[in-house]
């Protein structure tokens, strides 16, 4: 892909979901920063936020920190704006997702609904305001990349419920179906829209500062290195239009599946 | 299976979703009135669940109506301890849901969250107040049929996300992967947890009414009778604990799939 | 359903894979003669179909044994013809399987050929010849179960390939694979064709001789019992053509899945 | 990956399933030895493999043509020896198939035999013999792609069985199931074991001799192009050993799904 190299044209990637910069939504901004995409992120932690931004730049990336709920219409939908005003969207990423843990039992009306509401709420507000300025894309209409992409986060869980994680599985369940249905609606329009699942520990804060045993008894590459995993979200974004992928699964080589 | 005779101890059939007389509720309340339970009736319309509760009892079996919202949580847990009260609870079949028929971006939020309220948290809601039910049949707990059962009405959009049906899909995934959730996590407690997918229009109420000619170009048997789904769900219910059955697809024989 | 008590025009039900008398194919024959079908059995030893036959006809049903090779065309076709000599077919059960357990690089290609001959070849030609016969039923076209059923018993290992199954999951996913075909074709024609994935030990002659231990550990109804399974095929059949299914599975309530 | 300079010892991609040059066999050989690969072709027609060899080497690539069978076990074993000699394996692709078009009922013995024999009896066989050379791969084993990749084209059908490709959909399947056991098997192996599922026409020699109005309607981009297929195959062959990919999808942004 080649781009303008003028900054204030460079093609804007926004990530939601941004949290450690140890974690997997700042690793796909750092990738596409990388990649001479101006990045704007959203999480719904200001300090998180700047100091993955400030690792950007530090490393000669444009970073831009929007910090917000991505389950509130309006903080979306004022976010939105203003990421439009960087640049032309080309590549959106939904990195959001809220666990919760515990036998089915126990987990309160409200947990549950704060599952749905981070993941496929969240993802449904994010999607339809990126789409839109996706779609505004006119001049990659005719290109190899289409308008751009529509990227989202996945877990094994969305294939398969399972206790005691069933408000995780169902909200990623219903991500993972709203990707397809946008797949569909939106691929013939230019925009490629692709889910991926990631099924495997990440080697990323969550666990190392929860679960160092975990982390240590994965040894050498059992767990998914955030690199590797933004590099795929990196190729799936290239990819040419005539061979898109709409799902694709990642994990470590001796994670059991 | 063997019930007792006397009505007061009757096992009993919670039936949450219940609408028109000619809908799948109502046919589901009919068959397991006739097998002998006393059977509860939940839906939005008290008019339309008296009619239902009159025309069962006109033919010899023993309804209740209890009217009510599955999303609110309140409104469960009332409703669920009135359904105790009527004798044990043996199955309860989760059969609300809530379509939305549009282009993505003119889904609103609150159509989507409507929808996911509905089926998914509705689920969610009925299904946790139920279990506490069945998992009381202490006495159940070593007989063929086990505990009883939990049955879950959904259609192919649970697997598969496609406009104009991107809310819709995405609750009915959420209840599917709730579903298997329960299934994991209550089988081995010896409840039978099912997911019924139903794929193709069915012969009743909503598509007479809304989409006639729909129903005469699908011509004999190209709709899903109401009696040939609600058998499904008995034989379900009957079903040897030994070789219980997860999830089933039922489509009209001439349905291209 | 309502059959002919004449026994010369019984309808016929053909169950392929019939060995031992505590095993799945008999059980099967056991349901269908049960319920007033002629059976015809076929499998690769004789004197294992007379065992079954001989059980079949004390319990006062009627029972032909027809040995032969599923993976031979030239023996399916005769074996087929004096099958449609017994009366109407009504329903064909194809439960023969064969499987190798072994690290894939221990597997030779006659075992990967052998595997796939008896489940994949041997479906396949059962399928066709029992079609033919199927489709013959003209009076059937439009009674509501249609011209009749087509029926596969699957494994868990027909949706996902794991070692040291290789042989055996390419070869179940393959039988799979068929049976949808077959329903998509002749569903509309009015044959119900349906796979009956079977996800646990079956109680039967092959784990109680084989893996005695087995048997002890998986306590009550921890193993599939026989006549639960041959119940579902039994209800399979009966199903009304507005709400054929294609897919269901079987597993005991302790089953891990 | 940085690859030795020696022409000698330069890692070596087998790609078996090569046909004409405007074809995706060749396309993935282009690309690998574009990479700087020695690539051995496999493939029945000399004449071709001849011809790819040849544009491959003008392109200051190296090549050797091996033609043969796959579904012989002698003959994939005696080129086996051959690839291993060019230099250590490190990709294996398989991409042979055979597609039967017919109404099941008009398939044979032999057709439906010899789609399997092309497809999935040939990749087993090229499978053992292509993982006994990537597992000897000792210095790999630590490296970040492992030991190096076996790649195996897959096709929707190999997700659906559906008239009139019962045999192809049968055999993909079975093809499909033998990755996934391979993977589970061979991927804590450091062996990376992937399925690309092809959803859509290619725009290759086939359709473009056999089917040019379909060529034509397809428009720009509608089909796939063999470079940007093979490009996925290379990138799945990069991935970092601890994010790998066992099934991605790839089809046209405006093919109906």
């Amino acid at each position: 892909m080649s781009h303008s190299s003028s900054p204030s044209r460079a093609p804007v990637a926004w990530i939601a979901g941004v949290g450690a910069v140890a974690g997997l939504g700042a690793a796909l901004a750092r990738r596409f920063a990388e990649g001479g995409y101006t990045v704007a992120l959203t999480g719904r932690t200001p300090q998180q936020l700047d100091a993955v931004s400030v690792a950007i730049e530090a490393a000669g990336g444009r970073a831009h920190a929007f910090a917000g709920d991505v389950a509130s219409e309006a903080e979306v939908q004022g976010i939105g704006q203003r990421v439009r005003a960087l640049g032309p969207l080309s590549v959106a990423v939904f990195n959001a997702s809220s666990a919760v843990r515990a036998p089915t039992l126990e987990i309160t009306a409200e947990q549950f609904t704060q599952a749905w509401r981070t993941t496929t709420l969240g993802g449904f507000l994010f999607a339809r305001d990126a789409l839109q300025a996706l779609l505004a894309n006119g001049t990659g209409a005719q290109s190899p990349q289409g308008r751009g992409s529509l990227l989202f986060t996945g877990a094994t869980a969305a294939l398969r419920g399972k206790p005691p994680f069933a408000a995780f599985a169902a909200a990623k369940a219903g991500l993972r179906s709203l990707s397809q249905s946008l797949a569909r609606e939106f691929g013939p329009q230019g925009v490629h829209v692709a889910h991926v699942v990631i099924d495997g520990g990440i080697d990323g804060e969550r666990l190392r500062a929860g679960a160092p045993q975990r982390v240590e008894q994965a040894g050498a590459d059992g767990l998914l290195q955030l690199e590797a995993i933004a590099e795929t979200y990196w190729q799936l974004h290239a990819q040419h239009r005539s061979a898109w992928t709409q799902e694709i699964d990642l994990r470590p080589f001796k994670e059991p599946f």
